[in-house]
């Protein structure tokens, strides 16, 4: 069965580029997938001559207008009717395609598909939610940022959002869910992590293991890390920067003697090998949970690899979503509680 | 000029071996400090056996209750009228002693030095101060979860107290002051924040450079970063697991091959030079600012030598504190505002 991509040829820092190369790269390993490019005609034709695959599975959809960094929400709303953003999440929504990727500016994005998209019945905020390395594989952790203040009742509905996509994504049976807070003691917190943990508990189908602190964050002891998108937005940037940090120094001080240098050298395929566990870029696609259909957000400076990346998450998802719709899955939990 | 530090003997996981070894530690390289030992006499004094210099220096006060874990901060108030962390404090209100040191429960100690050493003027809420590795040295981040809660107020009060702290504990003569956020742009964030920084830029004296995100925090780009006390506490949580994290993968990769242990034993003074660079302990001792008052908190699994460092700062406070009171400084800069 094919699968339809819908693509935001300009959104992003290094556009059209990235995404079209991206676009080829996933093509050649998955045949099984089918372009929609929206942005600029001429633009997208002048990269496509370089790769006749793409072509041929694409099909071009001229958009007059781009949401750039620096475009309100509001004015991506209002505004720019045309817009390659708005368009390539319009053919999801009219079932031209099955999932729309971006690397273009967040807040317009998630914007645009809360209306275009809308939300799932019982979902009041749809969540930004990424992939995060653990020492056994990968977690889940939401918000990532769409929602700065959450109640305890967006933070519930988060929790149930993330055990869905635990299971279908990952293929865990019972994620083990957690709620990020500043200690693991049940008085520790704020009223509103409070009150979500008591409300999680009494989920009967959830594997809702309490409360857990930053440091548990990569130590594998979550599938599922709940926490309000500000607090979620400054974690996983601050895991970002730590580790870029650590290499910093790592590189510096093995650079700085003869034995470093040498020891370099002599472990360089396992340096290697430790870079690309945790190279960003495999964790690069973050999807927007809550929406009647599949947005998948790139990182605004992804390169080939990383947008590559994010577009095999959309891939994987529609795929999931051929067989049992994730957004129905959801809606029904939700009914549940 | 002697310097008079008080310690709450009982307090913490590994109390009370690493207070006292901790203490005798300082003193083999400092001798210009005393201490006061608050606990239980008999055990203190089976400890201090081994260690006949710290006998000469200290003065032992028995007290009959400890401060646990477990202990409610209202409970350590209204009952435990003799714990042995409420006398060390109460040491420095009465001013026996010019700071006190302690590894127990952070809520309580919290909570008694606001009551005993009171805030300063101006100053709603103290806040918790603590260093962060940089790539070219340390900064200062508050508040690291006292204040789960903060408003604009806070946040402003905050930056005034990082700025005077890094001013004297790092010698910066115009420290840069950042506010975390989940992005640098003037429309980010939440109302809170966006306000503070209105108000930071009004004022005349601080060097106050704007947001900045989760991945500027070890990148040396802010002296002081002021965030409130839940994304704190789970931004420094989530530093001390990615590092924890990232060397347990180097150190899984490299002893997997043959090449990769090589590559160890040919740079082990390297991986010992970056471990210690970075090593936790090394940041231990959390500056309760706003006090009046010096109190350092240790963390709670700290060993002898991360006790040690949480000793060291408040004794250098202290001793910054005989030329130039720190907490008139602070008054005197919020009455500016």
């Amino acid at each position: 069965m094919t699968t339809r991509l819908s693509l935001d040829v300009m959104g992003g820092d290094n556009a059209p580029q990235i995404v079209i190369e991206g676009a080829a790269q996933i093509l050649s390993s998955t045949p099984e997938v089918e372009f929609l490019l929206f942005g600029d005609k001429s633009v997208i034709l002048d990269h496509l001559r370089h790769f006749p695959l793409l072509e041929k599975k694409s099909h071009i959809h001229h958009c007059s207008e781009v949401v750039t960094n620096d475009t309100k929400p509001v004015n991506a709303i209002r505004g720019l009717k045309d817009s390659s953003m708005r368009k390539a999440i319009e053919a999801v929504a009219n079932g031209q395609a099955d999932a729309v990727v971006s690397a273009g500016n967040t807040g317009a994005y998630m914007a645009l598909s809360k209306i275009i998209l809308r939300t799932l019945e019982g979902i009041d905020r749809p969540a930004i939610s990424a992939l995060l390395p653990t020492i056994n594989g990968v977690c889940i952790g939401l918000d990532m940022g769409a929602n700065l203040e959450c109640t305890t009742e967006n933070l519930v509905q988060f929790a149930i959002m993330g055990d869905i996509m635990a299971q279908r994504m990952l293929g865990i049976k019972s994620p083990r869910v957690g709620l990020l807070n500043v200690g693991t003691e049940e008085v520790k917190g704020h009223a509103i992590v409070q009150q979500a943990s008591m409300l999680l508990k009494e989920l009967p189908t959830m594997n809702y293991i309490g409360f857990i602190e930053g440091d548990d964050v990569n130590h594998g002891i979550a599938d599922v890390i709940v926490t309000d998108g500000f607090t979620g937005n400054i974690a996983l940037k601050t895991l970002e920067g730590a580790a870029h940090f650590i290499f910093g120094i790592i590189k510096e001080s093995m650079s700085s003697s003869f034995f470093g240098k040498l020891s370099y050298l002599v472990g360089r395929s396992t340096f290697r090998d430790i870079k690309a566990r945790l190279d960003p870029r495999k964790y690069n696609g973050a999807v927007f949970l809550g929406l009647r259909g599949i947005a998948v957000k790139s990182h605004g400076g992804a390169d080939v690899v990383a947008f590559a990346n994010a577009i095999n998450v959309a891939f994987n998802l529609a795929k999931e979503s051929h067989s049992l719709n994730f957004g129905e899955e959801i809606e029904a939990k939700i009914k549940e509680i």
